[in-house]
């Protein structure tokens, strides 16, 4: 999955495996922060995560000086600060575009609301859909884009759309004031370069796996 | 997302993000071979997924020697390699583990079926859902799971289960000849070397999100 930051709007390029390992490290440490301890060295919180210490020191060490040597890393406090880091200090205000079973999917994970992303709204463009209600959240007309965007101060828009129509949704949503969208059309969005783009592309997923497969296939 | 090569599996290390554009690549050339153009430049082939052509030509001589200087890529041809490269020559049998929302979203996906995937099973755990159709698919109990994966000679295992559950679902799919695994439950699995392991997290996606539109507001 790529978070393009499109051009040069993330000021020291970290890469998306880093992010991804700083999201897993905070797993890891919440965890922690519920069982007890109150130090974690580099060693465990790289076991959950299927990587190395050396690796948690130095995606650690892109970010400032958290650990101490010997001692071994603040739970509460390395927390803290990958939660900083990630942007899960405050809630977000997320529009979700698309009421079909992709989005319908993504309205019932559990665990978005738990992290911090409230879903304060969700659009369709099939007038069946139009008007009802998903628990306290009504459906509204894809036409209200803009309103919503602007009444609910939405940071982020998902867009569950066919991919023919992506490009206009996300144009759409950047002009009305949303700032970063996760795409799960198959197309590649041109927004400006102000506003990050997460793409997840399903099939795209099976096509890694797949050529995976067929690299230990080839006999490594 | 990442694919882990855990291990020696692959044997040059072809990173995510290239395997990425090489599927992008691959859409680009496939809508050429219906509009008509035999021959693509790497400033055309970048241009659909915004990347430059110096990436295209870096990515492709990874793999051998396509095009020819000053003529481009025969898209036919380029087509192919990038199909036989991704594993798309064949089609592949995938067995869905959970028939809840992700997976219903996952079964219904058009584009599976084009790409060369086809959902031979499904099961759930669910006595309510067993027995039940979709499609023409009749979705078993999750007891079942090394039978359909014998049954089928699965090769691909998509785990759309609780975190809970999913590490004791990935090894009896391993242990019952599953190649490769989707896997969409927020765990790392511990699965051997010689398969490898996809993981598509939703909420990893909005933490890398939140992230990227965190360092804009920081003012990049």
């Amino acid at each position: 999955m790529d978070v393009s930051s499109q051009g040069p709007s993330v000021p020291r390029r970290i890469s998306d495996s880093t992010i991804r390992r700083l999201s897993q490290y905070l797993r890891a440490l919440e965890d922690l922060e519920r069982s007890g301890p109150t130090t974690v060295s580099s060693e465990e919180l790289a076991g959950g995560g299927g990587t190395t210490a050396a690796q948690v020191r130095k995606d650690l060490s892109q970010f400032g000086s958290f650990g101490k040597r010997g001692l071994g890393y603040n739970v509460a406090g390395l927390g803290a600060h990958l939660r900083s880091i990630l942007g899960l200090e405050r809630r977000w205000r997320v529009v979700l575009v698309g009421a079909g079973r992709i989005g319908s999917a993504l309205f019932a994970y559990p665990n978005f609301t738990r992290r911090g992303y409230d879903c304060v709204a969700v659009l369709d463009s099939d007038p069946a859909k139009v008007g009802t209600q998903w628990g306290s959240v009504l459906i509204r007309g894809a036409e209200d884009l803009e309103d919503v965007v602007r009444e609910w101060e939405a940071d982020l828009v998902i867009l569950a759309v066919p991919g023919e129509v992506a490009q206009r949704v996300a144009e759409r949503a950047v002009a009305a004031g949303a700032k970063g969208i996760l795409n799960f059309a198959a197309v590649t969005l041109r927004v400006p370069h102000h506003v990050p783009v997460t793409n997840v592309n399903l099939v795209m997923e099976l096509e890694a796996l797949s050529f995976a497969v067929t690299q230990v296939g080839k006999g490594a």
